[in-house]
């Protein structure tokens, strides 16, 4: 197969003949270009570790290099690849690459690439079932299909549930969707039954390493911004929210006059990968008739890992579950993956009925129609991606992916552990490493070396900003490893500590890769400590 | 290139040799695999109209074919792709068909494939500058491309706005994203004033042929659903909303203590693509300092041709503005363009600033971070196959799919006026036409015939039933086209009448495509008059 490089691209813009008669979708100009990007494709992920990590280019570079306005005339693929090579590429942060160790990954996979081909290429608009009845069925049985490989209780699945009235999952693009629209569906019910006057007075819970999302979602759906509780946790429960301040929270709130309505339990927290105690949360959740939603956008996919299942124990006491199978699922972005129990709850919040959609399949309400599951009326074919994935590789190479990478984080942690100038800041539980260099390490230079790299600016510092002086040392530390490119990781800060966050799940991340990591890090820090 | 057909598949599934050390992105897999799945759609693509357009498939029908469960062991992509074609195809309507006439084209092409592909292969999550500053800028580059070919006002647009302050543009997922967002924007400006316990009294306005994005987007963000209002419009102004009914539905709302807050006018409605005058309505909304956001999901494209720019005319006036590439501008689902005067009051709605995505380049203030811009905080790189579609085609090609569209849809109108049984029930706007059989070609059938066929279902009828007759039989005419799946059109609603609603778009459709969907019809109409 013919690569970019060979196809001996002219470097002058060639004009693209101006035909009238061209079609935008002529299946032999779909087949040839089609082959093209392949291959542009497939040398991208041969190449990609020789790519900085990190996008190295300044603010408005691409500006400066493409035309103010659209072209008049056509042209032709073989350019576009060229610029995409050229000006693209450059400003593109590698999350396909093995060195990718930020934020959490976006796990690509060849599968979850074929399915949104199949997808992109039948292009159906699937906002109900009539408009194409595959695309709402095959959705219904890959979510019954994961559900099942999560253990989820049958309350939240299709299947079993021929009746009606049972539970469902649904593919929603991201878990801020996810949660606005059973903050929606959660504040309807309440609202019903209180008086819409009562808006003003309902209250959103999650704790203080909750994701961000909550609070955007929730103040989108006309949660008044004060209630919006981010309960504090602490380093010694591992900024897992405790049940009891939960309680107590609710009750302040219930004494002020305000209604508490939903809570979002995490599993696997952003900063840290810390796991609120889903079971106990539900049990106070549950007393007082809040909403339930437990948001395992990352950690969720290790679950279908039995050793790792215990994470969301408790999981029956919620009214939905959330995870992205686009972070850890090789599922290429966006895959977010909502189990309701009451979907009809959702249902009344979001449907609509216009006479324009109305057909005889919807109205015998035998079949799903999926707009009403969701903010948006178009949706793509997201199910056919999952399916792609759950069959190509199966339960069984699937777990073996997770593991490799649990097990790849624990050697980093190994290796993070036997450097004495060196902490593992919290308990890891996934693949995700948070570590700092100690403060002690640092103090070890002398006051004159520590104001003169800058990770100091005074030399009358006290035992008490010994912590301060590691943060700025830890920040320059990510800082100038993120800048060389060899390597990109990302930061969180928890009790004041900054802590570096080291998460492996780039699809083509190997041992060697890990181990060529820490000895970046390692450099780096002798460097600094230099 | 070999076909699927040729590719020799064994009947039998063969277990995929389960190796532990498989690579779920290997670029050898990849490039295997990526190049059987081209040709499959390009097969798809020149096989398309052999299929019946609207799927004729049963409720539950799949789940009848596929296992209860994931497989354990992966399976080879031979194995799907013979599923693929087996099971999904057939549960697929085909919305890439010349024949497909129904709702709104879906309008794929080779370069909208393309650029999906590209940003699917990347797998970017671009959520602020950083995280992929090629996504982001793109974004902002071909928004501006776009803006000056709709001639949109210098205020919409990025350029020329070095300074900040100024506006622009974003791509969002679909229409009602673009209008929660913006809703959510005027909302909070309005209760900065206001006061937060004041979130009862907005109201939101549209017309009655309005999509019902509206209203859901208007209820999702907290709008009292008593509060939002569907402006009765009339056959005899073309179903456009006039200025003076917004006027004095204000004026009443006003009166009654309630506080005007958004308007939605739309260019295109769903139903007959009717356009709402954009200037005059600006002017009265501005008067009560009421967010304009301009609908012109379907429409909007047709106005990077100057003769159709007109019916944007006014959009000064608005402050948003916004088209879904994905419908009729060959940029796969999903490419909402959306563009803003003030983002920042977008901004301040919807803005997150967590710790563990903060970084040098947002804390410039010198990029745009996307995330704030829009619900979701991960996003795809959909500037990508936006890009593409501009560049491959560039502007002179892209009006000529348009025209050609428009052409081919006054062509079938022709033939509908042509044949006297049948009547255009509304002016054509674009490539749009609303048609139906006339109760005066109807009720040429005897009494018996009527009552026999099930067109009517009493001899008692009196003149005034007359319509309800012709609604009946086609209703009846549509459902029989439909199903016997040659082509596939839908229907609406307006003032009592059901219209057959003829939407050219495809990107595959050409001249005898349509002229057979006219013998289609006519052909079903001689057997059911007879």
């Amino acid at each position: 197969m013919g690569s970019l490089s060979s196809m001996n691209i002219e470097p002058a813009r060639k004009s693209f003949p101006n035909v009238v008669n061209i079609n935008p979708l002529d299946p032999e100009e779909f087949r040839r270009q089609g082959h093209m990007i392949i291959d542009f494709l497939a040398d991208y992920y041969q190449n990609i570790d020789k790519y900085p990590v990190l996008s190295q280019v300044e603010p408005g570079y691409l500006r400066k290099l493409l035309p103010m306005s659209a072209p008049n005339v056509g042209e032709p693929v073989e350019a576009i690849l060229e610029d995409v090579q050229k000006h693209i590429i450059p400003g593109i942060t590698h999350w396909q690459s093995p060195n990718y160790f930020a934020y959490f990954p976006s796990s690509g996979s060849v599968a979850g690439f074929l399915g949104e081909m199949l997808s992109s290429g039948f292009n159906v608009v699937g906002f109900n079932w009539i408009s194409s009845p595959a695309a709402t069925e095959l959705e219904s049985i890959v979510m019954d299909w994961l559900g099942k490989l999560l253990d989820l209780p049958q309350a939240f699945l299709f299947a079993g549930n021929c009746g009606g009235g049972g539970g469902g999952g649904v593919i929603q693009g991201t878990t801020c969707e996810a949660m606005l629209c059973t903050i929606t569906a959660a504040r309807d019910q309440m609202l019903t039954k209180i008086g819409r006057h009562n808006i003003e007075k309902l209250v959103v819970y999650g704790s203080d390493q909750t994701h961000c999302a909550l609070a955007k979602a929730a103040k989108i759906s006309g949660i008044a911004p004060q209630n919006i509780r981010a309960i504090r946790t602490k380093m010694e429960t591992s900024f897992g929210l405790s049940p009891e301040s939960l309680r107590s929270t609710i009750i302040k709130d219930i004494n002020e006059g305000l209604i508490p309505l939903y809570l979002c339990a995490t599993v696997g927290t952003t900063t840290t990968t810390a796991v609120d105690p889903v079971g106990p949360l539900c049990n106070v959740a549950n007393e007082y008739g809040i909403w339930v939603h437990v948001d395992a956008a990352y950690a969720g996919s290790a679950c279908i890992c039995p050793e790792f299942r215990h994470f969301i124990n408790g999981v029956e006491g919620a009214n939905s579950f959330s995870l992205n199978a686009h972070k850890w699922l090789f599922t290429t972005l966006d895959c977010c993956c909502l189990w309701l129990k009451d979907p009809t709850s959702l249902i009344k919040s979001l449907s609509t009925n216009p006479e324009y959609l109305k057909n005889k399949a919807s109205d015998s309400k035998q079949v799903v129609d999926y707009k009403d599951w969701q903010i948006t009326l178009s949706r793509r074919f997201r199910a056919m991606k999952l399916w792609l994935v759950l069959r190509s590789y199966g339960a069984a190479n699937l777990r073996n992916f997770l593991r490799n990478h649990v097990k790849m984080a624990k050697h980093f942690e190994e290796l993070v552990c036997s450097d004495s100038r060196f902490e593992v800041v919290v308990p890891r539980y996934f693949a995700m490493v948070c570590f700092r260099v100690l403060p002690s390490a640092i103090l070890k230079l002398s006051k004159t070396k520590l104001i003169n790299h800058h990770y100091y600016y005074s030399i009358n510092y006290e035992n008490n900003e010994m912590d301060a002086i590691a943060n700025e040392f830890n920040r320059k530390l990510l800082e100038r490893i993120n800048a060389a490119g060899e390597i990109y990781m990302s930061h969180g800060m928890v009790e004041g500590i900054y802590v570096i966050r080291f998460a492996i799940g780039a699809s083509l991340t190997e041992e060697k890769h890990v181990i060529m990591a820490w000895k970046v890090v390692q450099h780096m820090v002798d460097t600094m400590l230099n």
